[in-house]
Parts: C-alpha cells; sequence; structure tokens
C-alpha cells in the first residue's frame, strides 16, 4: 500500500505521458494496482518471496561479493543524481506553465464568454468533415449544416455551459466522488489552474478552483495544495524513482448558512440519566461529497500511523489530485468532447478481461 | 498495433519512472497491451464504439459547437508547446548522462577487474546486517561471515565474472532473445553505455555494447541506434504525448569464419531437370539470436506497408532498446543481483490472475 499510497509529480509524468500508450497503461496499471484481489496476490508473492538472482549472489567469492557492495555504493550516488535531475525537470515544468497560460486563459474566456473567438480562433476540420470533402460532397454537406444550425442557432447561451461539470461528469474517477447535490454546485465551477512551488521553495503544487458568484459559499477559490518529495528514501535508496506526492493540504470552504453539504444534520434520541426522560438532539455528521476533496486526510509525521482505509483514501486522493494536474487541466477540451475518455474507456475493458 | 509498435522517449520515461510505482506499472501495462485476447477485445471495442460524450457535444447549439472548435484550436496550440518541452528535457538526460558517466565508468572499472575498489568504495551494510545488527549479534555475525570468507576467498576471480551475461539470463525481456549458443559470446560483454544525439541533431539514442577481444567476431563494439520523434501528428495533434522511438539502425557484425550465429547452412536436394540426377546443395537461411538485435527491420517510409509480424518485432525492438536504455543501463547492479527483478516478477504475477 505505501507505494500506493503516493502519486508520482505530475511534472514527471506529463514526460512520461511521452509514452505512445503510457497514459493508458499508466492509467489501466493504476486501476489494476487497486484491484483489492491484485494487492492481496502481490501482497501474498512478496511475503513468501520467490528463488531470486540474489541467491546466487551469496554462492559468490567474497572478493566479488565486495565489489558488488562497491556497485551498490555507486548506485546510491546515481539515486542522488537522479533527485537534482528531477527537480531540473519540475523547474522546466515550472517554465512551460507560463507558457501555457495565456492559452488556458484565452480558453477560460471561451468557456465563461468573456470573450468570443474571431473566425479565424474558430477554424477547425472535424476528421468527418475532412472524409466527406475527400468523399467530394462538400457543398451538400455544407446545406445540411446551415439546416442544423439554423434550429440550433435559436438558442445561443453564454460561452460553453457546464463545461467542468461535464469534464467531471464525463471522467469516472471523478464522477465517483460527485454528489447529487455537488452537481448544482460544480456547475458554477468556471477554471481550474495548476500553480507550482516558486524556485527554490519546497517541491509542491496546487490546484486552484474558480467558481462564479453562487449559493452556497462565498469563497471565489477553493485550493488544494500537494506536497512531493523528490529524495531517495535513506532506509531505500533504491525504491527511489522520481518525485512523489506525499502529503496535501485543503482550504476552509465558507460555506452560506445551510448550504453545507459536507455535513448533516441527524436526529437522536437522548435519555436523561437521572428522570427517565427522553429528548431528541439534532447531530452534524460527515456526508459523502466532492467537497470534502478540500479538507483531506492529515499524513501523519513517521507515515506509519495510517489505517489502511485511510492510506487508501489518500491513495485516491493523490490519485484524484494528480490526474486534474496532469491530463484534465491541460487537456481539458478532450475531456469535456470525450476524445480523451474513450482511451480510458478502452483501459476499463482491458480490466473488465482480468 | 500502431501505437504499441512505438515506444517512448527513456528520456521521458526515465522521468515517468519519477511514479513510486511507475516502472512496475508500466511493464505490467506493457504486457498486458502485448496480450493478443487484450488485444482483441479492445479492437472490438473500437470497432462498435460505445455511446461517447461527443455525441452529446452533437446536440449542442452551432454557436457553442464553435467555441469548441476554438478550444480544440488552442489544443493544438499546447501540443506544439509540449513538443518543446519535452526536447528540453531530453536536453536535460544529455547534460545528466555526463554527470552518471564517472560512476559508470568506475563501475565498468570494477566489473572488468580494471581498478579495485578501496575499503571506503565497498563499504555497505546489507539490510540483513541491519537487523542483526539491532538485534545485538553482530560480532556473532562477524566471525560466521569470516568463515563462510575462508571458505569462498580460496578463488577470487577478475572483476565480477559474467556480469552482463547474468543480467541478460535474469530479465526475461532478454533471456528470451537469447539462445543458447548467444550465451558463450554475451560472456565477452563488458559495457553497456547509452550515447544521446548531439544538441541540435535529429533526436536520437544509441546502445553501445562493449566487447573484450573474442573468437567470434572482430568489432570491439557493437551498436543500435534508436531514432525518436518529438511533434504532434498533423493528422491527430491530440494523440501526441512526446517522443516515441520511431526508426533503428543496427550495426554490421564481422563474425570470424564460421562463427556467425544468426545464419545456419542447410542441406538441400536438388533434382536436374534434364537428367534426374539429384545432388545435395547448401544453403544459409536466418537462424534465431539475440545478435539479429543489430540488424533489424526496416521502417518503410510511410509506415504503413508493414505486415503485422514485423510491425510486432519492431515494438519489441522498441522496448528492448527503450528499457536497456532506460532501466538495465542506470542501473544494472540491481538486475544483476535480482533487486530490480523482483519487481518484474511482482508485475508477472499481476498478469497471471488476469
Amino acid at each position: 500500500m505505501a507505494d500506493n499510497s503516493k502519486t508520482e509529480d505530475a511534472a514527471s509524468d506529463s514526460v512520461e505521458a511521452a509514452k505512445g500508450t503510457g497514459d493508458k497503461k499508466e492509467k489501466l496499471a493504476d486501476q489494476v494496482m487497486q484491484n483489492p484481489q491484485v494487492l492481496a496476490a502481490l501482497q501474498e508473492r512478496l511475503d513468501n518471496a520467490p528463488h531470486t538472482p540474489s541467491s546466487y549472489i551469496e554462492t559468490l567469492p567474497k572478493a566479488v561479493k565486495r565489489r558488488i557492495d562497491a556497485l551498490k555504493q555507486l548506485q546510491v550516488k546515481c539515486a542522488h543524481i537522479e533527485a537534482k535531475f528531477y527537480e531540473e525537470v519540475h523547474d522546466l515544468e515550472r517554465k512551460y506553465a507560463a507558457l501555457y497560460q495565456p492559452l488556458f486563459d484565452k480558453r477560460r474566456d471561451f468557456i465563461t464568454g468573456g470573450a468570443e473567438p474571431t473566425e479565424a480562433e474558430a477554424e477547425w476540420h472535424s476528421e468527418n468533415e475532412e472524409e466527406e470533402k475527400l468523399a467530394g460532397d462538400v457543398k451538400n454537406k455544407v446545406v445540411i449544416e446551415e439546416k442544423e444550425a439554423g434550429a440550433a442557432e435559436e438558442t445561443n447561451p453564454k460561452g460553453i455551459p457546464d463545461f467542468w461539470f461535464t469534464i467531471f461528469r464525463n471522467v469516472d474517477m471523478l464522477s465517483e466522488l460527485v454528489q447529487e447535490y455537488d452537481e448544482p454546485i460544480l456547475k458554477h465551477l468556471q477554471d481550474i489552474k495548476v500553480k507550482f512551488s516558486e524556485p527554490g521553495q519546497p517541491m509542491s503544487f496546487t490546484l486552484e478552483f474558480y467558481f462564479e458568484p453562487n449559493d452556497y459559499f462565498t469563497n471565489s477559490i477553493l485550493t488544494k495544495t500537494y506536497k512531493m518529495k523528490s529524495e531517495p528514501d535513506k532506509t531505500d535508496p533504491f525504491s527511489f524513482e522520481g518525485p512523489e506526492i506525499v502529503d496535501c493540504e485543503g482550504c476552509t470552504i465558507d460555506w452560506k448558512k445551510g448550504k453545507n453539504v459536507t455535513v448533516k444534520t441527524i436526529k437522536k434520541k437522548q435519555k436523561h440519566k437521572g428522570r427517565g426522560t427522553v429528548r431528541t438532539i439534532t447531530k452534524q455528521v460527515p456526508n459523502d461529497s466532492f467537497f470534502n476533496f478540500f479538507s483531506p486526510i492529515k499524513v501523519s509525521g513517521d507515515g506509519e500511523s495510517l489505517d489502511e482505509d485511510s492510506e487508501c483514501t489518500l491513495a485516491i486522493d493523490f490519485e484524484v489530485g494528480h490526474f486534474f494536474r496532469e491530463r484534465i487541466v491541460p487537456r481539458a477540451v478532450l475531456y469535456f468532447t470525450g476524445e480523451a475518455i474513450e482511451d480510458d474507456d478502452n483501459v476499463c475493458i482491458l480490466l473488465r478481461l482480468s
């Protein structure tokens, strides 16, 4: 679980995405790694470890073992160089975030209706159009398009209604967290930004959720910060694979009166000790909601003392934060149209096969 | 198969490895993606595609569709910025390769016996030792160790015998390629280096296999170069996930007379047309061997005209080249001792479950 309760630095992972089928594969693997049956078998295998090449090492002369120890020492040095490499990649991520931002701001303006794309900005040929152009019956197509348009254009809402909410609905990892009563709130979500820690600061990233004024809370921005660690573990340096999310922090949501969906009020009968009189008291208890995302479990100092449920909840939280940063914010439109989702679907059958 | 026939740039992937269980996951996924049953189901699913959110898009007013097209255009711009990012990561990889090299050279010297580690260089405490220290019976332990050593020290071979050959045996992906008659040749392998393309040159990396003088071929270095592409595809920009291996090139092996294991001589009876006399001719035909790694299939210009077998062979070749660069060369000692292999094993059960 330990490994699973950490998620790679999305900075690194965006590079991981460099793999042709990398992202698909990673999600596939993530899901497999979260399959309890799989984890059980994995644990079992780990417990009664198989005959490994290491037993062959035991048979080697001491002088040779000594040279192998020297190689291990070199390997630890490599791990520390690697850590520096990942820090520089993180700096690169920060540099490029600034290059993406103007495009993301334009995106926000088109979504919220703050700006209308020019003819040039809106020019796009769908694959279908391409095919039909090749098929040569373009004029015909155009006519049909205009007919449809005529009907459609009767309505012209502001920007792209429910853009982010639709993404929450389209992406399983998110829709699983969203309760029915969260939906009207998420319809007010207007933008999501990723902010990186400043150079020299401890490595982290913050997700900023921008909301238009609404009846539920007074915050205009809800934030979730993920703290990362990018150094080899002293007790197990060879396990170092680069930055990992190791902790996260939410924010206080200033709910308007009676609008807090993260708690529910239950009535409870209470019997008075002395006189046997019974009175009914009301009590607030936690309630499932996406907005619990902003009050995550605290990672304890030693990192050991979390029970397995909490470990698991945290693991999922890290995965979600990572997914926002890594996939959703950079490619929002593809999760809105579903073009990015089809990959996920394919991953899903792969898993259904197992 | 197309996606599968490309392997991510290892530079990017070393960063992918930043994921806690990333490498494990990736290998797991690689193997799943190569499972024919899985691929079949995937294909089927792709063929009769499910009801995707994109059908919802069709119902939107034209004005909204127009804004979505604008977002898509912005997304393509992002993909081109992303390509630049990956180029800079590749530069970082090149920079760090120079930092690792002195450690790798020391490694080579300890392996070949070119140098003997000093006391300080060979200092290493295994986990067992640690535990026993904690258990407090250190002296006891030392005594035992010296006894064992006494026996072992009778032999003191040069360096670490069969270091690289043992890795070939330990790593399934490689041992599958190695034939019995390849083994005595691989025992002469003394080092493997990764060389990056120069700045400004087309992105590529070369694996250099260093051999000591041997009875099989006269080359002292065998090379395999992997060419990469790091730009969004014009026809499908959204599929861009970073640099991919797109082609590779081997080298000519100057086999000594009768030593070429990549061909075998077969006898063939031939009947003379006119007189019915039969004569036996000998013919050379290709032979399975790891050393075919150095004469890979050529990727055709359009990339389409390869049959599926060749596609698949190439896909595996790319995976192997990537694995050498990404895991084996940077962490050789862990593949020699098996510390890195256990991960692979665990991945294997994950698959056996499916």
